[in-house]
């Protein structure tokens, strides 16, 4: 690359490339689409985009960065006011950002992925960074909550990170299989779950 | 196929396919198994093979169909006694079963075909079905607990439902990026949520 190349123009051609590509894979799949389909979707020379990534791996790792990242701002957003409205607040940002994309087709290639990460150590990397990122974030905010008496303090606070995860991811999927699953429902379960509404704790004994 | 051939001998026949291929799936991807390393798998000729399955498609989706069975089976059995108890019943189930399976290369497999359903009405029609058959199952769970009065009765029974199989689907995702996630602490989390134990309702008026 020429040096008298303008930082900001390699960073719009790279961000270029990580779209136009993520949008073939999500098209195609991650395992049918070929280097070929990524020179045709960003209108580029294999020089061109090897300037940038050298395989499909490379540009799967650099989407997966760019997602931590918009996670990360998200929870950090959604904390950054009164905390014990932090894990709602993160619901609404989630569920807007939810509403935006084709949830199922994002939901279809992260699956991908994550069948791809068994088998590909570069992928997998990627993969739990981004995961071990969002449980960290996610774990001072549970924390916080079971300092507070919110949630049951003799639980893990990493399996709760997790389970909130699941939560989350766990309706990609559902979303995949029925197109007519229903976010807002699915929300305030969430919802409730957080703010102790969903469950009430039964005293067997009074049953007796 | 001759007449003379019992039927238990077919059946067992068809299940050993079912199992050699499951097993290759989970080994090499569904995507990369070809036919020819499921005539390997099982050492059975085409013909042979192709007397059962007409596609690795065909496989998959008996495959879904014996899961789906075991599935519905062990939410009855869950059910069959106290019904209160049935929620709880379920996890330490599914925790006993995930115990005796590599579940981080079975989840892997089923995000797979999580990601192949989008782009595959065959597979998609036979996950979504075994979705569907969950779904409905727990939905009575859900329903008796909300009649109760256990579970919140403003919430949608299929959402509280749906939220129920993300704890589990989201679990096996998790234990594909880090094996070291454990499922004890997070089975916790699941039973605290069921059984009301989880988060404690915060008046905030209260605290003005």
């Amino acid at each position: 690359m020429s040096p008298k190349v303008p930082k900001a123009y390699l960073d719009a051609r790279r961000n270029e490339i990580i779209e136009a590509t993520t949008r073939t894979f999500m098209a195609k799949g991650f395992h049918n689409t070929t280097m070929q389909d990524i020179y045709d979707a960003t209108n580029l020379s294999p020089g061109a985009v090897y300037n940038y990534f050298r395989s499909k791996e490379d540009i799967v790792a650099a989407a997966t960065e760019i997602s931590q990242q918009r996670n990360s701002e998200m929870i950090t957003a959604a904390a950054s006011g009164n905390k014990d409205q932090a894990l709602s607040n993160l619901r609404h940002a989630l569920l807007s950002f939810a509403k935006q994309i084709d949830l199922a087709k994002a939901a279809s290639l992260d699956c991908e992925l994550y069948a791809e990460a068994s088998r590909n150590p570069r992928i997998a990397e990627a993969l739990r960074k981004s995961q071990d990122t969002a449980i960290a974030q996610l774990f001072d905010l549970v924390k916080y909550h079971q300092n507070k008496g919110i949630f049951n303090n003799q639980l893990d606070p990493t399996a709760i990170a997790q389970v909130l995860v699941s939560m989350f991811v766990g309706f990609g999927i559902q979303k995949i299989l029925n197109s007519e699953t229903d976010l807002n429902s699915y929300m305030a379960v969430y919802d409730a779950i957080v703010s102790g509404t969903f469950s009430k704790e039964i005293d067997y004994r009074e049953q007796i």
